[in-house]
């Protein structure tokens, strides 16, 4: 197994890119990484950072790309002008079979057009989407679409509930994933036109529906799969990052206020440290691309090493499960199904 | 200053209303307040729970109202049906000048029925909505809408803004209120159809417009108003509530894997519940209902006596403070800025 990392996608510089392709070969078996980017750069970094670690040296290598897709960069255009850019190369080694899959954290706008552009849609799909997991009181929930979409119809919800349970599925071992359609009531007929419209595709489909779901059963856990449009994804993914942020924050300020709190903030510290690890999505290994023909995560800006290396496993497990085929199946399935009803 | 308390709304029962009450006429100078509900049975549970108080026994009314709207009731089925409900009979005393606005922690789609259906909109008001406060690292943050209206056109979320300006303005003495519109990137051009028709509106009025919010801004405290549409607002609202419970639960199961978080938890345990307290949104005084011809509150079913007392307070400062007539003022300047820009 193959992965291409794109080593200049990410805030920080190569360096975390390196790091992140030295800890995923090191800690995953027969896994090989392709760092994409400036050739002698990253030889040179990653002599420096591999310490003389020969064995994980000899399977990491480097795959020259010369330019970068900036944050601020307009997605379409810039892989239309940038065509050396390591993203597009990075989806490109995937198309020639070079690559199993590929990671950025890079601008995600840009990774999807890449990947659409390169790789194309899987057959039957109309719009590919990004899908995400969250972390909840029990096993991570996926949701889908978390902002490629963002005016969607009936049929694209629909498609996005296909697609994140098969990833779902597969990925988290769940045989029969629980579908919620993210809305403002559980009661069947609550929601805007576009969820009234949904409803009905998805309790006539052979999925695991289980009706409306509210934006407080989200972190609850016990729904696996929540589908909602890319506007509210994006939304619901960002104000949750922002509240865990600020609810630190005050947490932090309300335990300075007394030397009792002081001394508790010290004893937990770690404890503290290990739910911001918790809340952080990053740590579920970005968020997979799905709909289009092959594998591809986009990670957060800022991910750290040990974040790349987590989306690094996610692409190779979702490469090894083939979930491209489970979702073509389960597309197929869902038709056929839908035309014996009619 | 009078005002009228659903004693049946909530979850609890009317002894929470009662305690309510009399915390309000406790602490709130010059403030009378009504409770609107079985007549019997109110003025026992008023006599029992107020200890002799004749202070405040003083200033506690009681109104019969014989009917009660559930959380399962159709708002505006239920409306019709039950004529004498304790929230529909809240906004006659509103009507009829018996009271100066209502305050109810029971169904939220019927108060909204109610207040409609009995006091009317304000002239040029064309869908009334639901407001809240959020809390931040900074001051809290007005959103609009939470929940009135699922499918919104463009004029009505600018409608919002005005509305939430006024009220903001005058609730938190903002002198030139922020507004953000919320979306999925802060670049003008972002967003969903919605979003795009509604920018320009917000741009070209007298409003204090910083363009796109993002989720992670609500938080921040960096935005006075919010602008949504209601399905976007009560998905942000609940998965805001949901995340904070969840929270809190991951943390306390971090804090009781070691004696060392053990002892801190102790230690700190009045500063989470202080935290608690900062982000529960009951703690800011309800959700004002705008544009309606008259003052309404609602709260949450699970309010206790001291959030119903703080939505006492709101309601009466709402009503001093003659919001309404400022969302009229404001929104005939900006409709003459609009003719004057044409």
């Amino acid at each position: 197994m193959k992965i291409a990392l794109d080593a200049m996608g990410g805030d920080s510089g190569p360096d975390v890119a390196v790091h992140g392709a030295l800890a995923a070969v090191r800690t995953l078996d027969g896994l090989k990484v392709i760092l994409v980017g400036p050739e002698e750069l990253l030889h040179e970094r990653l002599k420096a950072l591999a310490k003389g670690d020969a064995a994980a040296l000899a399977r990491v290598f480097v795959h020259p790309a010369s330019e970068i897709i900036t944050m601020q960069d307009v997605p379409v255009d810039a892989i239309r002008r940038k065509k050396d850019a390591t993203v597009v190369v990075g989806f490109d080694l995937v198309k020639t079979g070079k690559a199993d899959a590929v990671v950025s954290a890079g601008n995600s706008g840009a990774s999807m057009a890449a990947a659409v552009k390169k790789l194309g849609r899987l057959p039957g799909i109309s719009r590919p989407g990004i899908a995400s997991f969250f972390p909840t009181l029990k096993k991570p929930v996926m949701v889908m679409d978390i902002g490629a979409n963002v005016d969607c119809r009936a049929q694209h919800l629909f498609q996005f509930a296909i697609m994140a349970c098969s990833c779902s599925s597969l990925l988290l071992q769940h045989k029969q994933p629980r579908v919620g359609l993210l809305s403002i009531g559980k009661e069947t007929g609550k929601g805007n036109a576009l969820v009234k419209e949904t409803y009905p595709l998805l309790q006539n489909s052979p999925l695991n529906f289980i009706g409306n779901v509210e934006g407080r059963d989200v972190y609850r856990g016990d729904v696996d799969v929540v589908v909602c449009d890319g506007f509210i994804g994006n939304i619901l993914l960002k104000t949750s990052e922002g509240l865990a942020d600020a609810a630190l924050m005050m947490i932090r300020d309300e335990l300075l206020k007394s030397w009792r709190a002081k001394l508790g903030y010290l004893l937990m510290r770690g404890a503290l440290s290990r739910f911001k690890k918790k809340v952080d999505y990053a740590e579920y290994g970005g968020a997979p691309l799905l709909g289009i023909n092959g594998t591809g995560i986009i990670c957060h800006g800022s991910s750290d090493a040990n974040a790349l290396r987590n989306a690094i496993a996610v692409a190779a497990d979702m490469a090894h499960h083939n979930i491209n085929a489970a979702i073509v199946r389960h597309l197929s399935e869902s038709a056929a199904e839908q035309v014996s009803i009619a």
